[in-house]
């Protein structure tokens, strides 16, 4: 235990190396629990000639990752950088178990298979940022299946219910008469027990799991472990301003997005989020970082290019990235249309065509509601024209060699049925 | 599934039988919930051709049983009487987790053979009321042993926080924000569980144990179980008037206690104390209970004298609760003591002695504090007169063969020692 032998004293040497790497690893941090834990923690992986291990909790449901998901994630492979040990944990025990808002037992949300190909779909994504080496992928049922209701009993002395309820969204559901099931109120102690089972020396996480990570400390010092330390990171915001970027609001940059997609999100977001944009997507040191802010006070438009390309460089690489920088700029800067616009054949029969039913189809909106609201708003053009809510029938031969276009971005050639 | 299938209609005759049977088993309860579900577990049972199983859970602390739980045992009895089992269910599982609130988790409170120990002496208690056949004793570590983490998950779904705030000291120890651990937390989940594992079709217990119980309705009907019915039976309050029969509240009166204690703590409690312990404790019918009545309103002091001479008959047969009321009518009611008191030898040195000492070591008191109570409000005599707190010290040679006496029900003569 860390403190209670009279540890070997490190090298002048050391302890400054030590203090340089605990002063690169904090920087972009929200919060180091506690404060000098992570230079404490480093001594000891020098002392004990090891690498640290460093949690991240990671999600099987199996979808895409976003820069949101990156920004930890970039911290992790800075950490990687540095000699230590990324050990990413998939929850797939309580998948396993079923939903916890349904009322079937038996329903499983996810099959062991399913689990493990989420998992590889992770991966896939995750390993644009990390590291091949210096990293292991565990499943937490491998300890947690093994756990008896004892094991339980015994863990969960050291959890209050006040604790517990002092999390955000406990708390927030508590107060406004919602149901917590216990069986959610158990999920922050399984968490807490995978710390103890990898003997986690630090935990990333979003500033949303600051609660949860903070158990994995509680439940390891009642195991008479050494504690890890909490590191938390900012949420990054969507490209609409939102709190935070989520799949479920379509605010979101997807590591999977093609490279013009990415810089063209960029180039939407409002000015005032470039900064946010560029601390935490874009992996600039010190230096670079004040450079942009030297380009951002003279030039905006120019700053929020190189967000753009610096993104895309960093996920497709320097070429993809000033190509999708020029491709941007001919087709929106210049108010120009490319000529390889994809085709879209339109329906044969009535002589008539739905607006509506064309874009879905074309799949330039994903539902006729957001079709009908894009109408609304003006985002529809034909041929450049704005298409009101109440254009229309169009009759197909009208439409035929015409270009349908959803705001800037998208848009394909409309082209007769052969 | 009761009512699922469309079940077989009763004869009227055995309708008729049941509906006695339910209202017989009724009477004395606080609380049958649902209002109509014991008839309606009768016509299960009877169309079914088997017992009702009925579960009390039984504290394995291994200490003397009071008229309290006498209360719920005799209601048990009644049970059994009637045809059905009785399910006794030691919890002996959790007591081999450890102490909830000890920080060490190696400390086991309870080994398994102190739990089997004292589960005998508990029985050996409650055959005083319950009949041999139709019983059965388990304990619960037979099922709780085996179950797995992933078992607790499916189970705690189907339990929500706020219900299990509503349990009186937790919604207490909440609103004081005093520490409820969440391993106590899951208590009455595992209550349930045992509901869950022995089938139970109805569960007793005292009203403070109403909340635990439903529990256990909650997660058969979970577990696609037809659930069982909850039956409370009021709380025995103490000889001194208090809420509660308690043994740390030194207001209870033990199955183990002597005839002549059982009858002379009858006799010392409050006339307004009398018609619930008629009620609770003498097991009379309708009848006997409004000829007490009609006692109780012409000469009090004989209503509590048949309380007493009936409560000692339950324990301990007719011949016993004639002698016990005879003694003490002759030691208290004409206020002369026995013959043959029990002699205490002095303690030699000195030649003085602490009349305090004296107390404790005759067991006249538990404690010296008590002792300094009883000194203080005139409750000790010696030879018949009071003795204050300064009296004394005495020489040993005043006070041999001397009576020293507490209150009206104890004393010593005491002796130089030989």
């Amino acid at each position: 235990l860390t403190g209670q032998a009279s540890p070997q004293p490190l090298t002048a040497d050391q302890e400054e190396r030590i203090a340089a790497q605990a002063r690169d690893l904090a920087v972009g941090t929200a919060q180091v629990i506690p404060e000098d834990g992570l230079a404490e923690k480093l001594r000891t992986a020098e002392r004990e000639g090891r690498p640290l291990r460093v949690k991240l909790g990671i999600d099987p449901s199996g979808s895409d990752l976003t820069l949101g998901h990156a920004v930890v994630l970039r911290k992790l492979r800075q950490f990687q950088d540095a000699g230590h040990t990324a050990v990413l944990i998939v929850g797939d025990f309580t998948g396993q178990i079923g939903d916890p808002t349904g009322r079937t037992k038996t329903r499983s949300v996810l099959t062991p298979e399913q689990t493990r190909r989420n998992a590889r779909t992770y991966m896939d994504q995750a390993l644009k940022i990390l590291r091949e080496d210096r990293l292991e992928l565990l499943y937490n049922s491998e300890w947690l299946a093994g756990k008896s209701l004892a094991d339980v009993l015994a863990t969960s002395r050291a959890l209050t219910v006040a604790q517990l309820l002092e999390r955000d969204d406990f708390a927030r559901r508590h107060r406004e008469n919602l149901p917590i099931t216990l069986m959610e109120f158990m999920y922050p102690m399984l968490q807490g027990m995978d710390s103890v089972a990898i003997t986690a020396d630090c935990e990333l996480g979003g500033t949303d799991q600051t609660f949860n990570n903070l158990v994995g400390r509680t439940l390891q010092k009642d195991a008479g472990r050494d504690p890890q330390i909490v590191i938390t990171l900012p949420l990054l915001r969507g490209t609409d301003g939102a709190e935070k970027m989520g799949k479920s609001l379509g605010n979101w940059i997807s590591l999977n997005d093609t490279p013009d997609d990415k810089y063209g999100k960029i180039m939407s977001i409002g000015d005032d989020l470039m900064p946010h944009y560029a601390e935490l997507c874009c992996a600039w040191t010190a230096d670079q970082l004040d450079e942009f802010c030297a380009i951002l006070a003279r030039h905006p438009m120019d700053a929020k290019r190189a967000i753009g390309r610096r993104i895309v460089e960093l996920y497709h690489g320097p070429d993809e990235a000033k190509a999708a920088q020029e491709r941007f700029t001919s087709r929106f800067s210049r108010r120009e249309l490319p000529e390889d616009l994809p085709e879209f054949p339109l329906p044969t029969g009535s002589g008539t065509a739905d607006i509506i039913e064309i874009l879905v189809a074309a799949g330039l909106v994903t539902s006729k509601g957001e079709a009908r609201r894009l109408l609304a708003s003006g985002g529809i053009r034909l041929d450049g024209d704005k298409v009101s809510p109440e254009s229309g029938p169009f009759a197909s031969e009208d439409l035929a060699g015409k270009v349908l276009q959803r705001g800037k971005l998208h848009a394909v050639r409309l082209v007769a049925k052969e």
